[in-house]
């Protein structure tokens, strides 16, 4: 594997994925290439991509769809000329009857020409918006992961797709809340504006210092919990309907493409 | 006083002045002339002017100024052609030196060449906002008025006016005051987004059934107290800088302009 110089070479998304490329690039991609959009992944055999791209459209927050591929097709010109699904991101996730069975660095040896990608807005959009506005985000302070959660709320079913909506959870103080309310707004396209703020157990989350993925992060005094739509949920779905396989980004590691997080402002 | 037919004479803001100005209407404007802008006010000896104009200017969230005579004349051409303040308000309130004295129905006997007429956004604007947009508010469903609290926030001195900011509280549902905050966002010229949320010991509410002014309403469980600056704020500035003349507004009985409230919206 090829050394990956962060400081030269994480200056644009093409850099990102030209080291995702050749392998020099195999973890998360946090941090690089500010101000360009990061996308969850999804790939699913078209026997299943129609339904996907339905559960997608009826439930926007989760899941909000930046890119999707031609049947077989490894590109999606809209996110980046040059982009090659099967190599640009730093590592995958293969799942099979909802098994994860591999985490490969390349999909190379795995393409089929029915499978279809789908590319879904993230948060480290959101966060760089708000890191610019100056809302202090502890799991980033900390140096973690984003506290997640299953929640009672069901998703809108399509087809064989459904499950519970998965959010990420940020503490912030009121005025920041609001502030952070305000910047996400704009941004539909990475999740938007919370789902909820301040009353966890009404969205069924019992034991907020014990999330159900990434870290736990301590609520102090003063702050309000603030939750996030997360793109968690359709890989929940996608998980528990076990298509025969599928394939998603690792944690963390995700595609990078050529848009500017500040071109995805609504207004 | 002649009568005053609400369905026939409510129907815009003229109507309104025009039923305040003849007599037949001497109380709450509130839900006349649905769609139009209402607004505070305050009228300021000349000497005293300037220094609340720099007030307002500095604490805009609870002093949003939707417009300002010339010195002695009783007209604000920007909120309506033919508006009159001498006369188009259903009932006003005297202040001298800080006490209140007298509660007219027109100010055509204490009127003053040096006399400067401030007209200041409020609620009523962004709670049409909110209704149309199925945000429920209880203080309407109940017919009272809303709560209002005195907080720990100091405004930005100006010259002689200061004092404690003043807010508004309405208990919404977590997903109701998100979509709270973004309506208000839109319409900084009436109080914009609250200010605080969710935990009212944070700005100095140490008992929430208790307001400062308005009427105590219940926060239930899964409902947050949602707070905005609120137009008793200025009042209170002036009620503390005790000049020796000043007019407002009796309260709920506001100015009704010729402006929509539809056209204040940022964006």
């Amino acid at each position: 594997m090829r050394s990956f110089n962060h400081a030269a070479d994480k200056a644009d998304g093409r850099a990102v994925r030209l080291a995702a490329r050749s392998g020099a690039l195999d973890g998360s991609t946090a941090g690089l290439a500010p101000g360009f959009v990061q996308g969850n992944l999804a790939v699913l055999p078209r026997d299943w991509a129609d339904e996907f791209l339905r559960f997608c459209q009826v439930n926007p927050k989760p899941c909000p769809v930046l890119g999707v591929s031609e049947p077989g097709s490894p590109h999606v010109p809209a996110l980046a000329a040059d982009l090659d699904i099967r190599t640009d991101l730093p590592r995958y996730r293969v799942w099979r009857d909802g098994d994860l069975t591999e985490e490969p660095g390349d999909l190379l040896a795995l393409w089929r020409d029915d499978l279809v990608s789908f590319v879904i807005g993230c948060s480290f959009s959101f966060e760089e918006a708000l890191r610019e506005a100056e809302v202090p985000m502890r799991h980033i302070e900390l140096g973690c992961n984003v506290p997640m959660y299953r929640t009672n709320v069901a998703t809108q079913r399509a087809g064989r797709f459904h499950g519970p909506l998965v959010v990420s959870m940020r503490p912030l103080r009121p005025a920041d809340a609001i502030r952070a309310i305000q910047i996400t707004s704009r941004l539909p396209a990475v999740h938007g504006a919370p789902v909820h703020i301040g009353i966890p157990e009404e969205i069924g989350i019992s034991d907020i210092a014990r999330p159900d993925y990434g870290d736990p992060l301590p609520v102090r005094p003063g702050e309000l919990p603030v939750f996030w739509a997360c793109g968690v949920t359709p890989q929940a779905a996608i998980a528990a309907a076990r298509p025969p396989f599928a394939v998603t980004h690792a944690p963390g590691s995700m595609l990078v493409t050529d848009l500017k997080n500040a071109a995805l402002a609504a207004f």
